[in-house]
């Protein structure tokens, strides 16, 4: 079983719920930085303190490194640990890097996100160099360990600008999507996904256009919640109730706001958010 | 006087030569690696050393992150340090990152790469976004001492799978260019050129026909030397001698290779390349 069918597995019994692991002052309970010495601890304590209060609950969690990067050489120590302690407990950890650069240098990704200290189970990644970018990832792939998924159609308000340039007729985004479903046949598991996936954002009328069409491409879904997608936004993602996992970061990690004793139970209220996510999700499921 | 002016006269008085520092196995001579206890300062002290042989010949070094990401924690420490080294000597330096992302996780990447610890003066990043992937940025061009290089047209082999493709009878490429001209447009300096610029690669057609149409766009040109462009490949990228930077990595770092003593001699012969590089771009430059 490679680990697109462990992560399709992990649907079925669980629903399509990544929580996105953005550590940051933004969604910190009000007394939280001021606890540690550094702000690099407090990013790798508050995302344990939520995997720990959701991890029964989830498909995966997504750690953004950005918002490690942002914190220098402590905070890369920190993303290290937190993947490494994730991965430890054999949870699914997808390292949001959207790295993407010529082959002799994606080598180098390659082997810092698949191969060394930094190594997730899953990576995103852009692919505007072409199949170069992707191509020193593939030997990673081949144990059925490693999983890729790939910038199709982004969640942000600018994405169209290029995503949706018409091209013979059809959207960029659309070319994209094929060339990656072609990267990928032969990387398809049992469950007919192959290990390299595609990142689609929650948009409704993309998603129900690029689902049927691409039946072997599993999805990464961002854009529920705070950046404003709905369960019903999502729904076209699936195929019964499969097929994709929905990311929500700000939503589960700031669900304390406004709650009572936030500082100390921010991780319940992450996990009351997260239980919602789920009912939300499968009321909208196909 | 911003930081693209600063380039701008610095290619006028040394020419356009940028040196790509991407330290690894690969171009290191033979003895090098095992005379460090670890791959991290081998790959720091191996930059300082071409840099202290060349810096008195070069426009600006551009620094490839993922070399030093695939060392870990400690690799990202001696890239840290590495960058501070640079600037702390009044050298230009280019922070190879190629990052991209919603504007949301940008900012944390311009905290990274322009606040933070791994502050460069140069950055490279990719617009696959849209405007959102550069807008956290921006407000660090406010003081005219950072810039960015806008991937438009890449040198790998598999660039023209999305870059070439016809949007409305034109290359996307040139689309993109034009957005990073139009986002570019309030922040030119004396030499005309913007502080936001483009990475061309070095195909002489896509130069010629860019060149004339985006007069404000400084252009970061990858791929001369190892990667097969020649001098006259990038004269194209020039108005009068200026206008660019033509980066070379491997034909610079790796020049020891078959001469005598290269292990005491490395930084001699990675001098010689740059002069033979700087003359062989005079002789090709309008």
């Amino acid at each position: 079983m490679t680990i697109i069918d462990r992560l399709y597995e992990r649907v079925k019994e669980k629903g399509p719920v990544c929580v996105g692991l953005d550590p940051s002052e933004d969604v910190y309970p009000a007394g939280f930085l001021k606890k540690f010495p550094s702000p690099a601890q407090a990013a790798l304590q508050f995302c344990q303190e939520i995997v720990a209060a959701t991890a029964d609950l989830v498909a995966c969690y997504k750690v953004q490194i950005a918002h490690f990067e942002a914190l220098g050489v402590e905070g890369l120590q920190a993303y290290r640990d937190l993947l490494r302690w994730l991965r430890a407990q054999g949870l699914m950890v997808i390292g949001d890097v959207k790295r993407g650069d010529i082959a002799s240098t994606a080598a180098h990704y390659a082997q810092a996100h698949f191969g060394g200290e930094f190594a997730a189970d899953f990576l995103t990644l852009n692919a505007y160099f072409g199949f170069d970018a992707l191509a020193p990832f593939l030997p990673y792939l081949a144990g059925g360990e490693r999983g890729i998924f790939v910038l199709v159609r982004t969640s942000n308000p600018s994405a169209a600008e290029f995503q949706d340039l018409v091209v013979e007729g059809r959207p960029l985004y659309e070319r994209v999507a094929e060339k990656v479903a072609a990267w990928g046949e032969g990387y398809r598991g049992q469950s007919g996904y192959s290990l390299i996936g595609a990142v689609v954002g929650a948009h409704p009328g993309v998603l129900a256009r690029l689902r049927p069409r691409f039946p072997s491409l599993f999805f990464l879904v961002p854009g529920y919640g705070a950046q404003g997608g709905t369960a019903q936004d999502v729904a076209p993602a699936f195929f019964a109730g499969n097929g994709a996992v929905v990311v929500a970061a700000r939503a589960i990690l700031a669900a304390h706001r406004g709650k009572p004793a936030a500082d100390e139970r921010f991780p319940h209220y992450a996990r009351e958010a997260v239980l919602a996510m789920v009912e939300d999700l499968a009321r909208c499921l196909p």
